[in-house]
């Protein structure tokens, strides 16, 4: 069947890589916006029968859902035979729960709109915590793929003696997996409260890792704050400068410029363009691919 | 049973005209952008079992569409009765059939998708040019309402002597009931072809009408070329400066000022907030409303 890829504004380079990989059609596509602010679309392509997979990245999806939906509208009355949607970076994932009264739970209307739209979804690492699954909430099929294997294989070939380090309690589990892949050590930086305020954060057994790189992994870098104190403290420690790691660089305005500021090297995936991308998903997404296509 | 209405960003003038003529209970609502750009929904009013209008302005729609589809989810999991959107401008009708190959029918997919979150869906004079009617491509019920009475009305305390003239062929069914329900003739410029390229646009019956100030009517007013076009032609037949007035100012940007600039004075409804509103569309809404609210 034929295999048709269509990259989204924004996912050019990534999209470059899977269209390597995966020998699909390149799908032509025009979207722009008409001055009312409308979007027109236009497929070039000749999508009849064929497999269509959408490349897009989700980070501030609010004006990029509609032009989507109408692709994808669209799409169908040219009468492809399925379109999936790979979203390295799966947004409104944060928003799990009724933290207060009267809060909605983002995470599931979000769910339930693209299932409507898509056959299936792949994506990497998203940001699961209440949500244990995205089958919970997305009832079309679904895959996530990690970016462990990756990350592992960009630190065997660019840092000499890491050590992995979880910022935080929530990235254990994740500091962990990448320092087993890459196998080298890891630690978590463990809080301590004294009183109702203090915080004491600490690196146990430094001195066993003064002549190793700390790592700093988490799976979202977005003001770069968790990532910035735990540097200090790593600093304050004795440690090197670590190297940040960050599946998916979200990057609040300025984010990145201050890590940079204060010395830290920032590296991401590709999940979202951005200059820190140094991490090809293109090869993981490509496996997660063969399970959806055929 | 208890009305809630929420008005979103944009249309608080036109939302306390109707607050006030439809006793709602006014909605209270936190909606805010994350510095990730996704949107952070809050209720803060007790909706359960209640009727809820929405009131929301959907020029540029693309930004809008999702947080409003969040704040729908929202709404149902904490126990509404019934939803439904008053969208004085309805976007996405412009898009109507596939012009050219490979083009997507956006009327279509934009309908299915608000029909698929709506109880209901009240608008004013929407564009329906190939679509006749909003039920052809909405599934939920949706009325349209005209704003030819309040045009009229406004009219009569506003202008002395009007003449109705309809800037083209398309115009012509407004211009002749905005007319007849303000009580004044009528013409609407017609084109003549000479050659391959050469318009010569006249207004029949000119003399009659030299004492009269020309009122130029239109549903939308976007680039306003249509209308400037139409005014010069009016003036180079020795009439008086025309006012031009559309029930929706889209206005690209500059579009307004251009038109203002050249003369012309420019009157719209309030269905898309502007300094141009002198259009109340509020008694027309409550109208319709009373066909959906119990």
């Amino acid at each position: 069947m034929r295999r048709i890829l269509f990259v989204m504004s924004g996912q050019e380079a990534l999209g470059a890589s899977l269209q390597d990989l995966g020998s699909f059609e390149k799908g032509v596509l025009e979207l722009r916006q008409f001055p009312d602010g409308e979007t027109y679309v236009r497929v070039d392509s000749d999508v009849r029968g064929a497999q269509v997979v959408l490349l897009c990245q989700l980070h501030h999806p609010d004006e990029k859902i509609l032009p989507l939906l109408l692709l994808v509208g669209t799409l169908r009355d040219l009468g492809v035979h399925s379109i999936g949607l790979v979203a390295p970076y799966l947004a409104y994932m944060r928003q799990d729960k009724r933290f207060h009264a009267g809060e909605g739970i983002s995470a599931r209307y979000f769910a339930r709109l693209l299932s409507q739209q898509f056959d299936w979804l792949l994506t990497v690492d998203p940001h699961l915590h209440r949500i244990h699954a995205l089958n919970e909430v997305y009832s079309m099929p679904a895959l996530a793929l990690t970016a462990v294997e990756p990350i592992a294989q960009w630190l065997r070939s660019h840092v000499k003696l890491p050590l992995i380090v979880g910022p935080d309690g929530e990235s254990e589990q994740w500091a962990r997996k990448v320092a087993l892949a890459a196998d080298c050590p890891w630690e978590v930086l463990s809080k301590q409260r004294f009183g109702d305020r203090e915080v004491e954060v600490s690196l146990p057994h430094v001195c066993e890792y003064l002549d190793r790189t700390p790592v700093l992994v988490d799976d979202i870098i977005s003001t770069g704050r968790t990532m910035q104190q735990a540097a200090a403290h790593l600093r304050a420690s004795g440690m090197q400068p670590p190297v940040c790691i960050g599946v998916h660089g979200i990057f609040a305005p300025g984010a990145r410029e201050e890590m940079e500021a204060a010395g830290l090297r920032v590296v991401t995936s590709n999940s979202i363009a951005d200059v820190s991308n140094q991490i090809d998903l293109a090869p993981l997404l490509m496996l997660g691919l063969q399970q959806f296509l055929r």
